[in-house]
């Protein structure tokens, strides 16, 4: 063997056997290279992070993760804290809203005449398919739901836990609104209106001029004391979009009020845009240290693979290696409470930040 | 010559000659394959819109395209009415107000060490560098603008139109947001407060309580209804993010309350991302049309480039080319009013949709 | 449930449970979207070609895989009968044939100074190390076998038998090339020449003017005359490259001397690269259908996906699944002798193609 | 202006204005961010190395560049002296004498069904179709050729050369190969079997057992030598494949016998492969450097781009603003003479590696 400090730890080839369990193939990934390993680091990592008792664990979840089978990986994981706190975009949430409902998505291809769909009022997510008219019942549901609210401004984490709260009474149905909702896990959806989420509720503005306000402003500030009050955070970021911008966000704006914050001592993003564009979803834990989103120390790793093979990878492993720790760390710490968001019973502010000195 | 339905129009090799112009070279590009075709037929397509007279040009902007030095041209494009409406991600409004105020963003590399950025407070963008202290100071500014205002809930679009005319007053510097205060050319940006603007905004109900309502409501009706008024759409997408959904999602709203609304006619997309993981970013054109968002006979190309190639490119072209199209084009037909989107000296509605039979 | 021809199977969302074997990983994949489905697909696709029994199955394999630690796995293949001819790029090759030798590759990182590395004669493939010492011995060991080698031409595939042949006599060693010369399963190497295997074999030349004769245009006969003697092909293609190329060539030049050839019945791919550059490694199957090395109703897929993730998983799951079938498959059909291989007792030519009428 | 060393040259936004030149669009993007600026320092570079007199300029192209419709850029930057000495896939060169000939590629569409395409024999690359007829022909006529060689093995650079005579003969025509014939420029195609001209020589063999002949071992002697003999190298590389390897190992390979040799002083890579996957194509210039292929101080670029893009853009530019340049280069320095490459009238070795203390 050379000798050299940069030759320290062999690759291990690796080794195929029958009857390996999905966290001992992902413990092997881990010895070799490239996305192989950086998906093994990411399964050690998650599973750490358990470990750290009191720490607040944020899951970004952009893309079409729902349409694409993944909700109820996502709602076993906030069920089982193996996450905190919910970043989404409105896609993914209004997807699975439309399964607790019954409706469901299926298997189509992306080599098919979109015209034809068009004319069937058939709507296309690269290989799968739902139905344009189920759509339109959703949309209608949730601005009759949003009509049922007393009139006044919503931020998107309550108004989504009471969403979550009427799907819940009406279907009693797996999913990740009604998981959240039963654990009072918060769901911030950064870009809210932008989605059939939004759809239907301006729709109910279009029937009530009083109704509908969410109040985005108030998520920014509620999310950022979430930080505060925590006693330090971790990111599983699926994708980029607006939920890895506005778990980062809270960070910032909480070192802003609250300077001993640090960034994440953990950091997982499974991503597949690169960084060389400029754009915020390739961006590199790296760069998000420079702006102090992510701590010079912190655990970190970005695995360049589609959500849709590495979450059921990792989650599944984790169901089997990490039941002990996530027993430990069960239940939940939250509340809800006349609209306030309560961790550990006591109430976080949306409308002003928590100052330290 | 092979004959063949399929063998038809040969591609013509590129060739070299000293002084080409622009408008040649994109020309040229257009007779042969690959990426270097499709962005010939962008500037192309893009051409023919601006010859299309009642049409809305939505362009959207995701990335970070303001703080990546395309600013000006995205200025450029909207005074000279190469479009008609902007949605963006706040970043790229963030940066274009960073740069109005006199700050500036700088050559950089994203081989450094980020955690002596992160020490002397350098923010990283990819290979772009910012002064940490001068965001301070605009969220502040922001901050304070915000509690300039009267006390009630703002569109994005009238929240951004006040905001680019302090900048106008202030600076008068150049700029997307200056540039679309003077001719009332409206912005949106669906995720606001997912931004640094956001920020700023929370930052001033931090101090007053009253302050800081942005109806992200009213942007999917206005938007919407500004469809509706139109004799057609066609978009210019740089990126996906929340820009490219929301403009595909004021089509599909229209659609529900006036049927005769068709697809964009015209679609241009500039895009890094790919399709096969089902995100909306790197969705296709063709799916787009599945959701009735492109119309079936929309003239429409995807170019595989990044923005920061293709649109100084594009626009330089059009530029020497289109000049005296664009004069027939303008002005732009907006005013604001009361905190209205005047189009053509009627407003559009942020309160209702307006329906068609 | 909606009715509607595009709306029969739905899509079914991944349910996590303790204790899933990756090939129940892998059948629940194949029920949800995007590229978890592909994968689920590909598993499906490749164990049905383990069923199809007098089918030739090409594993492509370009990349760096034996650095990146899958040397075992593809070995595990070529011993079991997973696959039954290889066609690698040199790199996989000479870094399986560095294992074999003893030499390691090391766990590294892409954010060092590779400048540095360069000084300490460290040679990086992305996160892993080598030694280029060790490498330059390896040099020296390919030229000094191959001037033990009768001065005559080679091809790539004898060439590469007598290799694995004074490898395994000499190490023992399990390893890509040691299986293959045990089975006598063929492996091509289309760019030897372009890599470091070429190195050695040019330094043998540079020390006897005689010696060092590949033969590459033999291999393209021989390859072709074996899928003419096969009962039908099938491809299993990581990455692109030449390896990718030489596979679906071998099928062209097949159907040309025997046109009732068809291309794949099966076919698998494993890629990161995108179509829409035009490059051949990011070519799709269906551009492989219009020149015929893909047959028209093949069962084929295509997995955006790094090799290091999806292929250790795909072999365990085969391993354990598909262990009787494998069992009717064996053993190799192979022997070399004087030079030639022997299919099934009958010599494949390498020196004519093997027309039929 | 904040003072810190990180924040010296700031992003000047690209100014639109008409009548831009190629080579004031490029100059400006190099002072913008991303893809832009490295586009626009790839021009610097590749313009500076046109002032380095003693140097050996690459240029490796992958991917489908002629039928592309890039082979007449290539040919010009041959012709012109932009580049010494080109690496090429075989499809390059293929497509090339299939144009040379009188064949053309067609524009045609990616969405297009490949199993009638099939039927009518046409071929797809992408979004080009070419007649597989005519395909046919020019095998046959590449077998021909082939078979008026005098039976002995050949260098790709010397089989190439003869082609090119054989093809400006009897065509006149303008391209790659008779540009490189021209001038002697040596062409090196070091998977020249595996490609279509690989097929056409394994037909001559078919017709005679002691045909086609290709000595690859040659290519690596040979290549290696003529970096010897060079004053310095650069490489202009696009995509990354068998030329992206074949251009740096004749550095590693010069290295070993002549240790004074360093790696590239210019290189340029236009790619749209990334590094994370761990194959060559997408790796670093920084990775090279680990290697010795790239020199520690040498003026570098990695251009994230399609080369159907950028190449006609940037030689656009060179051809107005480097014409000077350019003449003081020319003429080329080489010579063929009975098989041998000479270079500046002195003979380079394609039999031993020229040593040097």
């Amino acid at each position: 063997m050379p000798s050299s400090r940069f030759l320290q730890t062999p690759v291990e080839p690796f080794r195929v056997e029958p009857g390996l369990a999905p966290e001992e193939i992902l413990a092997r990934l881990e010895r070799i290279s490239f996305q192989g390993r950086n998906l093994g680091v990411a399964y050690r990592v998650w599973r750490r992070m358990l470990t750290d008792r009191d720490l607040t664990i944020f899951l970004g979840a952009a893309g079409a993760l729902s349409a694409g089978g993944l909700r109820l990986v996502i709602a076993h994981a906030i069920a089982n804290r193996y996450v905190d706190c919910l970043v989404s975009t409105g896609a993914n949430l209004y997807h699975d809203l439309h399964e607790a409902r019954g409706g469901r998505h299926y298997i189509g291809s992306p080599r098919v005449n979109d015209a034809t769909l068009q004319e069937e009022r058939i709507d296309r997510v690269y290989d799968t398919f739902a139905s344009e008219e189920e759509f339109v019942e959703n949309d209608n549901w949730i601005a009759e739901f949003t009509l049922t609210l007393e009139p006044r401004p919503y931020s998107s984490r309550e108004f989504l836990y009471r969403l979550g709260e009427r799907l819940w009474e009406e279907t009693g149905a797996e999913g990740i609104l009604t998981a959240a909702y039963r654990d009072a896990v918060p769901i911030y959806c950064p870009a809210i209106a932008d989605s059939s989420i939004g759809m239907g509720i301006a729709q109910a503005r279009h029937l009530r001029a009083d109704a509908a306000h969410i109040d985005v402003v108030a998520d920014v500030i509620e999310s950022s004391n979430l930080v505060i009050a925590s006693g330090g955070t971790a990111s599983v970021v699926l994708g980029g979009g607006t939920p890895k911008n506005f778990i980062n966000q809270a960070i910032v704006e909480a070192e802003y009020y609250a300077p001993q914050i640090d960034g994440h001592r953990y950091a997982v993003q499974i991503v597949t845009d690169v960084p060389h564009f400029g754009g915020a979803s390739g961006s590199t834990l790296d760069e998000a240290e420079s702006w102090g989103k992510v701590a010079t120390d912190a655990a970190r790793v970005t695995v360049n693979a589609d959500a849709t093979i590495a979450l059921p990878l990792i989650v599944s492993a984790l169901e089997s290696s990490a039941a002990a720790i996530r027993r430990e760390r069960a239940p939940a710490p939250y509340q809800a409470s006349e609209g306030a968001l309560l961790r550990a019973g006591r109430a976080i502010s949306a409308a002003r930040f928590d100052e330290r000195p």
